[in-house]
């Protein structure tokens, strides 16, 4: 259980209107650091397939019951390994109780709507474990680097947000966000690996090197982010996400806390069908 | 390759509008039947982690490619195990490029539109695997069995059935229909089995056991919708599937063929990026 307290040394802290002027900072987290490591990538793989199967088991619980809602976020710069984290952390879930939603650049449809509108037509339904690659969160921090967001703005949209996850939240759904956190030269090794294996161009776009070139207004952007919009009904997590294995465990770790929290029971057994015999 | 000829032994004869008449039956294939066993459960379980990297591979082509789309209809009565081959299938299939959508009883607004509305907003996208757990299909074996939907009725359903996929054919979405056969004495050990343990009742509906006094019109409906829609570009293939191993692997193997049929390659690499060095 030591484990299981150490996550909330990674929560960022909740907002709070009155003291907006905290200082929160993505350096008090290393990349590097794998405070969830077993000891060895061996371990970890071992603990992640234990995780696993225990996630399988709760997430049947929860469809099973269609109550709760389960929302995961995902967010992280270009390479810091999201894909990878939904493949590895649910390997062992049944994919009938998963929906994973991508959002990209929004298209013209999408832009033509508020920002939250196709977000909420993804909201998971009673039973549900939905994760987000990529969100909401994209729209708060793609404009602000681009300069189309102003402060002004930006807290606003996050005011906009703190509302509809707490809709969401008082709805039923549990949610939990994680940053991935990589470090700036772990991206430059792994973008350099997609440019020299050939097979995998077409994961690569030019347009990733330019945001690579804004790395440090991200890093503010996701700062001001974290710190305007965690919350106890949607808490944000720092993921040390430079070792993959680490990244996974801690993610598996977290999920499988917030799960359990929820304390999900099979539905009571039909008196009705007690003694029936199949003709 | 003995095997992949094989296949088409479980190929439901293309519709021909000159020869409605033709004699087709279902009686022709024993649920029972294990023809692409390899003579023991364990060595089936091999061979479905073997299809399953393959398969994998071959989805992440697919995704990269982005011009191939494929759609897996499956079908069958209930507890034919539409969900457990999904999951036994698909579990090494990388779950960002794969869309499972459940079709369930119509909602209101779903009603108030043709019956092909739903499904059409849910065909897949470049680059997608797309499995429907049931279908459109469900929207003429249902009222059929009611009798809500008479021999006219039915026929045009199919008609417009036929026009649907082949627009999506045509459209570059490469579409394999699988009805999972199971007996009725295979029917009768499964449901029985949900409803004397307790922690099952959750997956029962008494409503299971009124489709199951209506297996002779459920068999016949079935038998003229896959006569009526079995075609070169949407063919429909019977599975034996009282063996759940046997189901798997025989649906992995034609998941295998028909993806391997498509000669999936990786993009061309970018010429932009050759020696690109990442700052």
């Amino acid at each position: 259980m030591a484990k299981q307290a150490d996550l909330d040394d990674f929560l960022v802290p909740y907002f709070d209107e009155g003291k907006k002027k905290d200082p929160f900072s993505l350096d008090h987290f290393d990349p590097r650091a794998k405070p969830f490591s077993n000891g060895s990538k061996d371990a970890d793989r071992a603990r992640l397939s234990e995780i696993g199967l225990l996630l399988d088991n709760l997430q049947e619980r929860l469809h099973a019951q269609r109550k709760r809602r389960v929302l995961l976020v995902l967010q992280g710069m270009d390479t810091s390994g999201k894909d990878g984290t939904i493949r590895a952390v649910f390997h062992e879930v049944d994919p009938l109780g998963l929906r994973i939603v991508p959002f990209k650049a929004p298209t013209p449809v999408e832009l033509a709507h508020d920002f939250l509108w196709r977000v909420h037509s993804q909201a998971p339904a009673a039973g549900e474990l939905t994760i987000f690659n990529r969100s909401h969160y994209e729209d708060l921090l793609v404009p602000t680097v681009h300069g189309e967001l102003d402060a002004d703005a930006f807290q606003k949209r996050c005011c906009h947000i703190r509302q509809f996850e707490e809709m969401l939240a008082y709805s039923g759904t549990t949610i939990v966000k994680c940053m991935l956190h990589i470090s700036k030269d772990e991206q430059r090794a792994r973008l350099q690996a997609r440019i020299d294996d050939p097979l995998k161009h077409w994961k690569f776009d030019v347009s990733d090197l330019e945001a690579r070139k804004q790395w440090d207004a991200y890093q503010s952007a996701y700062r001001d982010a974290l710190a305007a919009t965690s919350t106890e009904y949607a808490p944000w997590y720092v993921i040390p996400a430079d070792s993959k294995t680490h990244r996974n465990v801690m993610v598996g770790e977290l999920l499988l806390r917030t799960l359990d929290g929820l304390k999900l029971e099979y539905p009571p057994a039909k008196e009705s069908l007690k003694g029936v015999k199949v003709e």
